[in-house]
């Protein structure tokens, strides 16, 4: 049985990261420990003037590689010729959101086991200024190298909380005054731009395939449904994420 | 050089869709011709109601496998047991639009050459009420099998059409009354949510890495931004169409 999702095989993980974007996001956001940068030589990437300036603070961990070496290491293409290892949890434990007042919001990431969904979810809730994301630490993807990857290194301004009981953590975020809303097409749900997402509040949303845990979705305050218009079943979940976010910063904005 | 994108050779290319909501989208359509409908002997695809009917109309097309040659020819994974192999254009024409009143939508995808990204415009274009897509013959990923497949059946209910030249759409949409807007971050952008989406109109985005060509750019009549609100520099593309997409439907739901 694998258990590489639970919290404490996570933590210190070894993670790697290539491009420039996303090398970037890790190199300049000094959260972690930067183990190695593999540099393909004279690659147009070691001309790239943002990343000339964030290498410097890092000389000792640079790694330069001829086409021959990199290319059997990391393949041909996608990398841009820079690829970052580094460690350090990136999933942190939920504090407490008490003290928090005004627009303030979380989302709650529940079943989803895809990791390119998971990773836009990461960038878009980063680029709508999604203040956390909350995952369970069973039935979600978890932090992997793929989902960091299609972030785009996103995850390195977005904090991550895993917790082990969604419904206590619903709770929790109750007495600390958070209106709970699931993103579900149930028959109480309310259309999505008919929901009040000012203050401080909290959004589920689960998968296509299993949506979120009916228990959790008993506790939350709103449901918020977003009408189909085609023959086709559904929104992908990260389209459906970014629909409700970008509906609450121009609620808030 | 390869041409594979432009009309000619794409007309009667047979095209291939896996799953069971690709599959079901393809055969309960009747708009394509069915060349074959393979499926997996003994698979819960072959007990599944919906296929079960739609296969009725297709009997002399189908050909079942046992699992070492269906696996063998297809992969163990992501098929659900079904692949359908169809023909026919899928790409049109670009007809007039003078007749039509009231709220009309075609989005113009430019640019855009990543075939995951395309199949989830075409999906969320769907689902938020799109007329029809136009795409430029080149600088587009085309309708490759890729695309159709992540659009999970939704191209069967969405015209695509396919134009030369998009500076000449563009001309004939404004004399078919069209407002024409673009989803670039301009100079001259007004936030996405201070556009006027109704009526007949035409939405144009353009990929993250090229955007939308400079001369389209000019003969838009607006140009609509989504501030971003982190440290990473965009949002995916197709996640910027949701959120533009769903804005217009609040706008005329």
């Amino acid at each position: 049985m694998t258990n590489y999702k639970t919290k404490s095989k996570v933590e210190n993980r070894i993670h790697q990261i290539f491009g420039i974007n996303g090398s970037l996001s890790v190199l300049k956001s000094n959260k972690y420990k930067i183990q190695s940068i593999d540099l393909l030589e004279n690659g147009s990437v070691t001309s790239n003037i943002n990343i000339k300036e964030s290498l410097k603070k890092h000389s000792t961990q640079i790694h330069y590689s001829n086409r021959d070496t990199f290319y059997k290491k990391y393949g041909e293409s996608r990398t841009q010729g820079i690829v970052v290892s580094f460690s350090d949890d990136i999933d942190k434990s939920l504090p407490s959101f008490k003290d928090i007042e005004g627009n303030y919001c979380l989302l709650i990431v529940d079943n989803v086991t895809d990791p390119q969904n998971f990773g836009q979810i990461i960038r878009t809730s980063e680029c709508a200024g999604v203040d956390g994301i909350i995952i369970p630490e069973r039935n979600s993807v978890g932090i992997t190298d793929t989902v960091l990857q299609v972030s785009q290194g996103a995850f390195c301004n977005m904090p991550i909380y895993s917790v082990t009981n969604l419904n206590q953590t619903l709770s929790q975020l109750k007495e600390d005054e958070f209106w709970t809303i699931a993103v579900e097409n149930g028959i109480d749900a309310k259309p999505w731009d008919k929901i009040d997402y000012k203050g401080k509040i909290a959004i589920i949303i689960g998968s296509e395939g299993q949506g979120i845990k009916p228990l959790v979705l008993k506790s939350c305050d709103f449901q918020a449904t977003i009408p189909m218009q085609g023959e086709t079943a559904s929104l992908n979940v990260s389209a459906a994420t970014a629909v409700v976010l970008f509906e609450r910063l121009r609620q808030i904005l």
